[in-house]
């Protein structure tokens, strides 16, 4: 079967029985609302600096996310934890790395707010965005209303981050019945990784995403990050260093990988999942092997015309990064 | 006269006689060169903590400036200078506000290395570069070289830069002979901004870049910034406080103005001109049509596809933005 075929998603080539499962390109529903995400997204304005934005930690050109072990916040502030992809993100459970947000609207208005972050309020960036007539012309246009809030900004953005699947991973491909589309490595370093329990976790259409798990099942993992995951949304002890499974598609582009970025390289990934999470000591070609399969998930990036940004008017509130 | 007949550019109706001149779209002659530098203009990797590109200070969203008085650095280090739009700056007779640069490609090699700007070496930026492969196959198709260094780097970024044009501003329609494209009042504010002087300094297709002029001609310009302009490069007395003329292109989005950032609006702006530079007061309504005239000179901003980057390979050093 070709590509061009495999491409029409025939349902009777259809790998249904796999526990991983393609992804499809989302359909833009409300286009106006997208776009005006999409300036939000790629907006400044919304730190108190006027120089971090979404896009500064969830970078688009770089998988979604920033490739740093933590993200570098407010006056340079070191970030709790490994920024995550942005990706594929409306197909998790929940977001953050300890699922305290239960959607991606809920999650865009954390950093805003977080002092260690964009270092803003939410009433100070509304008060920005209502001095600038285009925002506000946007705003009534797509909300109806030109006394929008944060509950309208972080709706906005969720529905700008929705569109940011990636479809057509060669691996989506071999799913779809195109028995070409991924080598002869990959396919062994795919069964190696369904056979030796990574699906366990890493399921579904995202690889991950819908689970917490603890970090450290057979072993513990040791790390010098303070963060203790889930047991912050829910006080249970049960869930101390239980963290949102990560997605694995465009793993390629988001390293380094784990809630604290210490794993530089997919082979140093594997390994340590494999030794802590499975109890397994995969060999080098094992790993190369699965290596090569978790190069299959990368997936059409989103092809994102770069905003131009509504000037501020003279009333606008001037950042002052340096105070 | 339709706006569709002015966009023919029609000779018989350009208004050759003004002194100011309208620019055109660039031909695009090597794709793949301006694609690569495209791809390095947006590489925060060219910064030692791999968070600060090009793009960071003349963020293309924003009329290719960050709108901040002075610049973010590395570590959040005060820049000493208003970050000049890099749109049109292909234009200008040389870059930086002192001119120390001859060419795009001379400036563009300024900032990796700058230990308040991205604080990198040239030498760790192309360790970087060859240590990804998708780089070096870039590099190899547009210069035949693997062993490429900063000079083809920093020729790349220019490439890219002579692109970032902005034509067809309401002004330039004008100017082509469409006496509809501007307004009653803004014709007015051009009349005055050309019957008062200010044409004598911001003239041609970029409405200043051309020369360098003393910053307080006819009465001091008080500022805290320490920047004495020209004479760093020329270590002549009379060039002490002399910057380059700033183009007047998009001025409605480069915001805050001047060399120190001092001006937020363009009122402000346009006051403080007329009265230290021209020795004029104008008044209300005279402030107002020559601020309603500079807005007309926003052009049609570059539509930029965020560039996807090629990811880093298990062999490239990975940044330590917190050490």
């Amino acid at each position: 079967m070709t590509v061009a075929l495999a491409s029409t998603h025939s349902p009777a080539s259809t790998r249904t029985a796999e526990p991983v499962s393609p992804i499809q390109a989302t359909e833009i529903r409300h286009p106006a609302r997208v776009e005006l995400g999409k300036k939000l997204f790629f907006d400044p304005r919304l730190s108190r600096s006027g120089f971090i934005s979404c896009n500064s930690c969830h970078n688009l050109s770089m998988g979604g996310s920033d490739n740093l072990k933590t993200s570098i916040g407010h006056k340079w502030q070191m970030g709790p934890i490994n920024s995550p992809t942005v990706l594929n993100s409306s197909l998790n459970v929940a977001q953050f790395w300890d699922g305290r947000a239960k959607s991606l609207a809920e999650q865009a208005g954390g950093p805003i707010a977080n002092p260690k972050e964009m270092a803003f309020t939410h009433d100070l960036a509304i008060d920005m965005l209502r001095s600038i007539p285009q925002y506000i012309e946007e705003f009534r246009a797509v909300f109806g209303t030109e006394q929008f809030t944060i509950t309208e900004v972080t709706e906005a953005i969720a529905a700008f981050e929705e569109t940011l699947v990636t479809p057509n991973a060669r691996f989506d491909k071999w799913l779809e019945g195109d028995d070409d589309a991924i080598s002869a490595q990959e396919l062994n370093g795919y069964q190696l990784f369904r056979n030796s329990g990574c699906v366990a976790c890493h399921h579904g259409p995202n690889l991950g995403g819908t689970s917490f798990q603890k970090m450290g099942i057979v072993e513990p993992y040791t790390t010098d990050n303070p963060e203790e995951g889930r047991i912050a949304v829910t006080g249970e002890d049960a869930d101390r260093f239980n963290f949102k499974v990560p997605t694995l598609r465009n793993v390629e582009l988001t390293y380094p990988y784990f809630h604290d970025g210490a794993a530089d390289t997919l082979s140093q990934a594997v390994d340590i999942m494999g030794r802590i999470q499975l109890g397994r000591k995969f060999t080098p070609q094992e790993n190369t092997d699965i290596v090569a399969f978790l190069k299959t998930l990368t997936g059409d990036q989103p092809q994102v015309i770069l905003p131009i940004l509504p000037p501020s008017s003279d009333m606008t509130p001037r950042p002052a990064p340096f105070e």
